[in-house]
């Protein structure tokens, strides 16, 4: 089974959480036991796993990769101004496994998915495959 | 099978090789074809795969990663002072994929498998994920 | 299944587009729905997904991976000088699952599959790992 939800990011540069839609989609699914594989389809996007206790510690990921990936890099020849989020996106991935275990996703405690726009905002896919 | 295997790390920031612990575990479990998943369920700590021979080579790495990554960046809203350990988790991964073959553990000749700690000392939940 | 295709990296540090031997390889497989796994078993060489259209796009990736990870960065004290291979080796990572959905490799649209070499030129290992 592979899920293709769509997932509007608000902003340039932003993290959006998509545990919740990650763990729907594996509760409808009935799948007890499984690995699965969670994909943004995209090269100026990825996905990471990180803290969403506090909505801080996205903002502070996003301004250390700009102290490191800066969208201005004088030199950079790819002409739509945005090797930075290509950089990004190969630094995070674009393509996750998750273990399913008793029916439910597992997450540590102060573990949730985000899909993370370096390019927007825009209209992303996320595939979740289901096997 | 999930299993669920305690690991403390002896420092602020180490790596601490895991590669017989996964290794063992694959051995156990009779499976000869697989592709299994290891998981570390934090998110100030990670997994790498990278060279175990000389012990030099870790920490390089630690030292490179502070150096863009470093443990006190002015501005950091996060009020736990860890964000350098959140960015480094996000870029090495938490959960990784492994490839079992004739049943033992695909690894290159100088390749092992580290737990990644940045913000210890810490017991911290190494999961193995075998179907 | 493990297929094992040797892949020549023709400079110091490259990315060669893979993309067609994977989807060979499924292809051959004859698989409609699965999970592969593709490994580089490599300590200073990666695996990325990342745009394959404008080929600038790698030229950018790598001269800006340069820029915080530099092959000579006083203090290194692994011997062989490559430490900035090992670092870019685990910032990408090795090992990459893969969806295959109605027999093909699901990539967006400007994705493709680079090896990553940070340590060249070499003959390099590349394992696709499909169950």
């Amino acid at each position: 089974m592979l899920i293709n939800e769509s997932v509007k990011t608000p902003a340039h540069q932003c993290f959006v959480d998509v545990t919740k839609l990650v763990q729907s989609a594996v509760r409808k699914s009935g799948l007890k036991n499984a690995h699965i594989l969670v994909s943004v389809p995209h090269t100026t996007a990825a996905l990471t796993i990180n803290e969403n206790a506090d909505p801080d510690v996205v903002k502070d990921l996003l301004r250390r990769l700009d102290s490191f990936a800066p969208v201005n890099f004088p030199g950079d020849k790819h002409g739509e101004g945005n090797s930075h989020a290509h950089l990004k996106s190969s630094l995070f991935g674009t393509c996750h496994p998750f273990i399913v275990h008793d029916g439910d996703l597992v997450l540590g405690n102060w573990q949730g998915i985000y899909l993370c726009e370096f390019d927007g905002p825009r209209t992303r896919n996320l595939l979740i495959s289901i096997l």
